[in-house]
């Protein structure tokens, strides 16, 4: 099952390689004659190799911002910057500033193409005058580690940034803005993804200071004036489309299950619960297929879609896709038949190498043999050495693309 | 939708109770002439009743324990006691000692009817000589407010009782034993329900150390002799049938909803995740139906059937399924057509008078203009009052059964 497990991975993500979706978008497009290209967010290499294949010498200029390790190798008159992700650095910064001053000075006559990708929010970014990096991880920081949903981080980060929250669309003005956008967001909404810079922001002061006083976030002083500056509520010739999504990944797993002979079950496209209790639920189901043949009988893969969250309680490291198939290895110990993967399509789970886990019937008794205390890893958030130690880790690296999470559970 | 939620509870609830389980149970069994009753547990009246139907003057005496508010009058020939759940008080062990002495100087003649339900590990306890009753609820509190599945709680009890893992069959011989067991655990296992008074008890002081060390829990030294003493691993004369459960709880909602005309979907009878988290994900598979009819077109009724845990963090008022719904009230914030019922058979969910929690798509909505806080109430597991202001209490009264819990989401 393991094999199937691995045609399952290869194959979904294969079919949510932006190349094709890029092509598609632009050939609807009206961009008039000279382009400047700006592509952020893990998918950014691809997405922006695949409009110079299709615009090619109509590119002006451009820049590619993406995490470390994401470019494929130089692209024909685009810079290409690799900064950080989850947290920004310095990185963010010069892609943000460059990016910035392309589109500055602009004319009617111009467009800019904007291709945007989930995990935009970190790796592009400039903070508002008086705000400094530091001040936006250190709320960011805070924000992460008591669980609060990534729109709400975001919305906090777009009322200290000079780009996200549609305030880098403003900059590319009088030039038309042409965005697609790869959704790594529940709902897709353009606001949401990578923070939404080229969208007006739904977003505003008081929602900005409800989410402070639920979470209890310490705020610096010199950064409340900040606070209560208003994002762009409206913006003129920008045109978006939203490409690809975790539904396109969930389909995607369905047919290639289907393909290896396993009636394929969408269970929900919008998880958003904690992480390890979606794998002790997707174990429960497992447990009840083996029974009674319920809610589908076997052979079946039970897919839910979606991202999941993780509240940090210990210092190890992991990731939500690791910590979700490691709580189900426990439900579906020594069951007859059974696996379970989870799967970040980006490749990059949390800060690990790892794209997610995958786990069957057996891997809580290898736990076992080998001295591993599920319980205490997944105590500590500490998935990734006890997965990598009993063969759990799915290993993709960097795919190209980034459209969310996936768990399927395979019963023979 | 609403009123599809009552007759689903209300048909629910009448197709698990005991009555004619014990009948069957009863006609199958061959007792000697003079019998012994022993009931124990929430639904320990409605089963002793059921007997007394069966047997007439053939029960020459007896005793029945359950909950406060759980007797529904005088039974010919029986004592009916009353003690405390989910923490035993002077009442439970009241209830064991009389027990003891009705079973005690039996001879191989005799029969005792031990008729067990959920609710009886609290209800039925005598602690063994040198520990105290405060002394098992000071450990029992430990291990409920972190969260111990109930199996281990059940285990560490098992070791410092004079009654449960069967040391109360050990204390019938040398007369006949024959149990009736409505189950109220995943897997209805005779050594867990009611942690297992009849039941050579799988659990041994290894085990016991390893849950007290796992959880950190602070045991008096006095008591340690104790939970050295191993419980009986094998009994004589014992004939157990069980008779009862959550998959029939599920296959009744299942049968309701089918009649109201929902196509039922049984996901999973071994829920056992946080419950708040399974609220979630339940609500994340209602949004897919709403948007895609996945996993099933509606009107459909999506059925998960188990045990939730809740891992305390205030000091509310509340219970597993309130706060299942409440946490899915989220989720449901705002679809047309949906409605999630989460309900404890027994008829009294946590230390509340309720049986569950009941939500639409306007549950949300309804909070808002009340200025209601569904985080905070989760924050502080303080479900009970929310739901109370907005309707969404599922109020039967003890209803005389104890099969465990069942959530459904109606999508219409």
């Amino acid at each position: 099952m393991l094999h199937d497990a691995q045609v399952i991975i290869r194959e979904s993500i294969a079919a949510v390689l932006p190349d094709e979706a890029v092509h598609r978008a632009l050939s609807a497009m009206q961009l008039p004659g000279r382009v400047t290209l700006v592509a952020i967010g893990k998918a950014a290499w691809r997405m922006a190799r695949a409009a110079c294949d299709h615009l090619g010498a109509r590119i002006a200029r451009g820049i590619v911002v993406t995490k470390y390790g994401h470019s494929e190798g130089p692209l024909p008159g685009l810079t290409i910057i690799e900064a950080g992700h989850p947290v920004p650095d310095g990185n963010s910064i010069l892609g943000a500033q460059e990016a910035l001053r392309l589109v500055s000075g602009l004319t009617q006559e111009d467009a800019v193409l904007f291709l945007v990708s989930g995990g935009g929010s970190a790796l592009f970014e400039q903070p508002l005058p008086g705000a400094s990096l530091e001040d936006i991880a250190a709320v960011t920081q805070q924000l992460l580690a008591c669980g609060a949903p990534i729109g709400e981080i975001n919305a906090v980060r777009k009322h200290l940034s000079a780009v996200k929250g549609g305030r880098f669309a403003a900059a590319c003005a009088p030039a038309s803005l042409h965005c697609i956008l790869l959704s790594d967001v529940l709902g897709d909404r353009p606001d949401v993804i990578a923070s939404g810079p080229a969208a007006p922001d739904a977003s505003t002061c008081a929602d900005v200071a409800a989410i402070i006083a639920r979470h209890g976030v310490r705020v610096p002083a010199h950064l409340l004036p900040l606070l209560r500056m208003e994002t762009p509520k409206s913006l003129c010739r920008v045109e978006t489309v939203v490409t690809g999504s975790v539904t396109a990944l969930c389909d995607a797993a369905a047919a290639a299950a289907a393909r290896l002979g396993y009636t394929p079950l969408i269970l929900t496209t919008t998880l958003s619960c904690e992480a390890r209790e979606a794998g002790a639920m997707l174990a429960s189901i497992a447990q009840e297929i083996r029974r009674s043949g319920r809610p589908i009988p076997p052979p079946c893969a039970v897919i839910a879609g979606g991202e999941t969250v993780v509240h940090l309680r210990g210092d190890g490291k992991g990731g939500r896709n690791q910590e979700l198939a490691l709580a189900a290895a426990k439900g579906l110990d020594g069951l007859d038949g059974v696996c379970l993967l989870s799967l970040g399509s980006d490749g990059t789970d949390g800060p690990t190498d790892a794209a997610g886990g995958v786990v069957t019937g057996a891997s809580a008794q290898l736990c076992r043999a080998l001295g591993l205390s599920i319980d205490d890893a997944l105590a500590r958030n500490d998935a990734y050495p006890l997965l990598g130690q009993i063969g759990g880790l799915i290993m993709t690296g960097p795919t190209g693309t980034n459209v969310n999470d996936v768990a399927v559970l395979l019963v023979r």
